[in-house]
């Protein structure tokens, strides 16, 4: 695998040069071929990558720099383009590989899609984890437009292989009737619109258990993250998810693994997301890697 | 009149296929042609309609969907270019007509001129309807470099048509020291700054009222919405303007009409604007159309 | 010296044609040959000019309009590209020559570094002046690379030249470690994040004192500003920002001059930023120029 | 299949209601799911019906009007996300419909790799038809890094599917040197950097043929059609591909079908790509639809 | 009149203090409400005096110096919003109080309706004037939608004015049958496609005449003007357009007035547009002021 | 050196891994703080970088593959900030580096003033080498508003360098009128607005010499190189680009080294400026390493 031989291409500032006593592997899924709208975010690892060095290595939020953890950047998986099932089946592979070395997977998309696959690699490992889920979008369909393989059904995927029981999603604002039904009746738990209130009061019930968090670039508002497939008015800020983030690291749980998809650079010529997305990714390796 | 002959052109999602058994009839209004500074609302309406193809068709901040409303947009009326009075001639007309077949006009602008022809239409229909005008500008000016025919006065008209005790602005942050001096002295309401804090305050005094809503998207900050004519710092979110339409469903007001003006997506690449205003119209149709 | 001689140029709006009887002099530094990563700010300042057109004249936050203040827009200072040196001597003259006159420096950059020789002319007229800093970055760096003269830089110097003491800093949400630790224990004040609350508390202590106000427009969110050097998500809005400008207007603190830099237009193609920087000089004017 | 339903869609300029009595009928493949660098193209067919609204009903290069021709523009084939076979096939079956019906398939693309079906119902058709192929790349590759469909392939597959003596490339400056090497010894016809002059040579020698043209808008310079997937510099001007579809419709070939392919509108934000476009679809109209 | 004044905003380099001894007089036509398509090019004038910054002062196509040649720019006549009959009026009185005065009159558009009343106020000076217009588009329409006053109709009301036998039109590539055949039937000249060679065979036969010359900036090809209303591609290069400027320039015509119009700058963000556009009015003071 | 130690970030296609055996040495001069318009020429080395990636390996025009070049790509040299003094005499000291060892120096910019050190280092070598220039603006000033050291003097300072007999400029079409005048009076050799046809004439009398070549890319128009700080309209396409460094190959000169400048991709949001560009250098390397 790619990350045995060491990488030459671009990788997130601070990375280490070998991947052997890292704690977290960063990898990038540059898949966006099922999705129906807008693709482009198979450049979103890139870009994060490249805008990470305009990143300070130090964080005023975490009172923590980059040198006090350990991580390989190892550049982005080669998916197969247009072959949706290959690339499930690789980005399988490679996550579990990282959970074998018993190191942090710290995934960037790429579609919401690739989280299905790392979500099975992480069900094998750690059979009793619950998923934390912030996006704009429920994900909770059992299919799209036919083909069950879609960026909308991955946490519903998720819900039926650990249980709905077990799934916590925050800041959904929007979704078709019956996922919202189907929120409400399974026994999942669904935070609307907000996510650091919400993430207050169920932090605590996740005390010392295992925890993988996946986040949607697109909970955020346009204002804050234009570039992505499927914006969606009426997110949150930065702000907000900056605190989410020190939320979690500051609570009990455990977290075996992230996230952080839907980075479509070309829909924004700020390039304020990736910028953002950036500072997401630096925090995460500050406050949940441990 | 072209509602009654189909129309074949972009609709918003889910429009039905004619107008007979419709309870409410959108329409644009392309015209931007009074506009001083930054022209290109004559787009707006078509913007609003493609952007709503990337909406999910049920709301959960009104836990209702698309099909529990019936509605017919019936296209953009052909309003002459460069000609401001015979435009306004024409949306007159075309106001009175859905008013007369009872239904809810539901209009795109287009700059904010648009809204007083259709202010007039009402107020025959309905005497004692109020305003409630949301907005970035004041719009009470009483004439503009010699037009009285501006982007800048509706406001100030409606005034002299309804009486000023029936007026109530909010999100108000630019206008001329007379425009404010004539808020204060008039005997109408004004909320600077906020919209849904002093919504709160003002619906119950509505209670049972017939109340028409105009709603300029540029009353969001350029954040949320940078494709407007005369973006002005300092706006609320997308998020306060949702929760403000939200606030105006639950209430003890009768909407009979509204309209949302001033989107120009030219000036906005990420196309966020348009975004924002489709999900907008939608939370309108199914909260306020009854 | 230019504005001796008047100046044919932009101007922000309602400027008055001579520099004689004005109580403020605008000028412009477009100098950005120090800034490492994204240069672009010495078009901030006649951007900002640009953007003024678009402005009321009246402001309801300070309920006052431009006539009331007499300002002269004396345009750009002519500074040498290219030639950091130079152009600082340059800077410190002109200001120098302003404060003889006995009038308010506001000054537009460029890149920080501007803000570093006004600061040592300021200090010259009034030894016991207080700072207040509103920033992303807390600009504490001894050197950059080697560089003492850096966009890094002047925050520290400006410490070292006033005492810590007098030195208080707000929003700042980026910077190296030895940077934070510097303002801990240095003994200046530091808020890291916010602006309009921790300002609430400082201002009743700096009662009766010279202040001297820089603002770097990156303390906006990218979403408010993206159009500026160094982005930095999580950042406060244009309104928090209008509200801390009005708190200081209302506060019993003597502002004896001050300056907003770094905006970029370039990276901004909504051109939101020169919209937002243009109001918050108009704020400026009205609330601080007494 | 969707165009014996009429359409209600967005339709180029002029396309008659119903197909019946249509001599070409217009149809979109939005397919980008192959492509390895900017995907973007499945965009195109829309862009280009969007973009025709602007054009003259009337060519002064034909001295023809498009009331005297008639087509169908049937709107877009629904293919499925991210499945390239399924996608080929339903445009295999949609072509072959066409030409059973003995109308003109006009297509848009999407990514070059829908023409290869296409030309496969040709085959069927018509199995002594030659292939005009106007292109900057050779596309003669056997496999894309291991797939062999990509859109890099299909003028291999054509010369295999027909003999390479009867494909005939023109424009071709990018390529493998395997590639141009096929070219060189295969039989078949390439003119490298030019289109219309070696058209003058090579038509003659078509004489009484059935032709089928593919067009990829990148053979144009990016400063003529920046709005693509693989920009290739040192491309040829508008002028010369409007001169070369008059050249074939002056010619004695029998021109049986079409296509035109890889407009990818999100890289190009002056929409001068979907302009040009929309041109050479109604001069093809117009001079190759008899 | 506001050339008698002084005028203090943007003025195109060089531009002398005062109209006295002016020989040329630069004015701007900021008026595009007639336009049926896309807007904007009410902002082209400025845009083309910022431009201008750029420009060196000397042309090594004449061989002479801007500070040779005496022009005043006296900025924009303050056209009334959305009142296409008082801006004709307006340009109309300006245009002849320039000939009035024996200067040359050089106007910046403005849609290309702004020609007409210039016409009108050039014939009443030189009733034997011959027009050279240089357009991608023919402007031969008898009306436009209804309206005569439109910008698809000046050339055809010249023609009416001064005969059609005195109209030169060339580069023409767009407009409707009828315009085509009024061109070949009426006795005018039109050059299709082509701008420098057919120049040359008419300019002989001009030999000593007044001539008024009009260029559309759209004669361009999108690639070197895409901030136009009405981009069409196929068009002539700027070197070729230069040529055309030089031609006229060494000819025994006698240019007596001129104007380049349709410059619309929101639609190019590279500003190419308006970069090319203030060269050639670089070229046509040098070379047609005389 | 930087070289020596091998180099990790963004390289140029298929460059060798080390240096030693390379026959080319590809360096970044990252440097535009002279730059009086538009800065953003230090992006321009790792954005030519990053577009060589979809650059073919193997070219049509030169018949060859870049594995029979060996080239290493050193990345960019890290030039002081701000300090043009510091920044050149690196590049002196580089370039030399490079010289002694026996290799080919191919330089990308960065502002043109990058080129003075290494012609100084080229002379010291190859004391009697003669320069080709291709470029829009003449260069050839003596200072530029007191700095000797500007973007405007390279050429100039050359010509007292090396003798003006040995300067060969091709392709000017912008400066002063004393540069103009020196061009004619000196000696040396210029090609006003043309590159290929001259430079037919001019090779043959440069057999056998060594010869420097320096390319601004703003010689293209900006319809084909939009990203340049200085666009000039009326420029060259990049066909007459690409053909003119074939002829450079296939003439009988000796090249002893080469420079890009002036890519500031900023300008330019299609990207085509970088494109064409890596494509130049692909073929500076097949076509003059030898």
């Amino acid at each position: 695998m790619r990350f045995d031989e060491g990488y030459s291409g671009k990788v997130f500032i601070m990375s280490h040069p070998t991947h052997e006593d890292a704690q977290a592997i960063i990898y990038g899924m540059p898949m966006d071929w099922t999705v129906s709208f807008r693709p482009g975010s198979r450049f979103g690892p890139n870009r994060i990558r490249e805008a990470s060095l305009g990143l300070e290595e130090y964080s005023p939020y975490m009172d923590k720099h980059l040198e006090d953890v350990k991580y390989f950047d190892a550049g982005d998986i080669p998916l197969p383009f247009g072959n949706p099932q290959r690339s499930l089946d690789m980005i399988y592979d490679y996550a579990k590989k990282i959970l074998d070395l018993g190191k942090f997977p710290l995934g960037l998309g790429g579609e919401h899609l690739v989280s299905w696959p790392i979500l099975q690699a992480v069900h094998e490992k750690y059979p009793d984890f619950a998923l934390i889920h912030i996006d704009a979008h429920a994900d909770l369909r059992e299919e799209y437009e036919g083909e069950p393989l879609s960026h909308s059904t991955p946490v519903r995927k998720t819900c039926e292989l650990i249980g709905p029981e077990n799934v916590y999603s925050f800041g959904i604002r929007s979704g078709m009737r019956e996922e919202f039904a189907y929120a409400q009746d399974s026994g999942m738990y669904m935070a609307k619109f907000e996510v650091a209130e919400p993430l207050k009061e169920v932090l605590p019930k996740l005390k010392g258990r295992n925890v993988y968090v996946t986040i949607d670039i697109d909970v955020l508002d346009p204002a804050f993250a234009p570039g992505t497939g499927t914006a969606e008015a009426g997110g949150i800020t930065s702000k907000e998810l900056l605190e989410s983030i020190q939320l979690i690291a500051q609570s009990d749980v455990h977290v075996i693994g992230a996230d952080l998809v839907e980075v479509a650079p070309i829909y924004d010529p700020t390039e304020k997301t990736p910028i953002a997305a950036s500072k997401f990714i630096r925090e995460i390796l500050l406050g949940w890697v441990k």
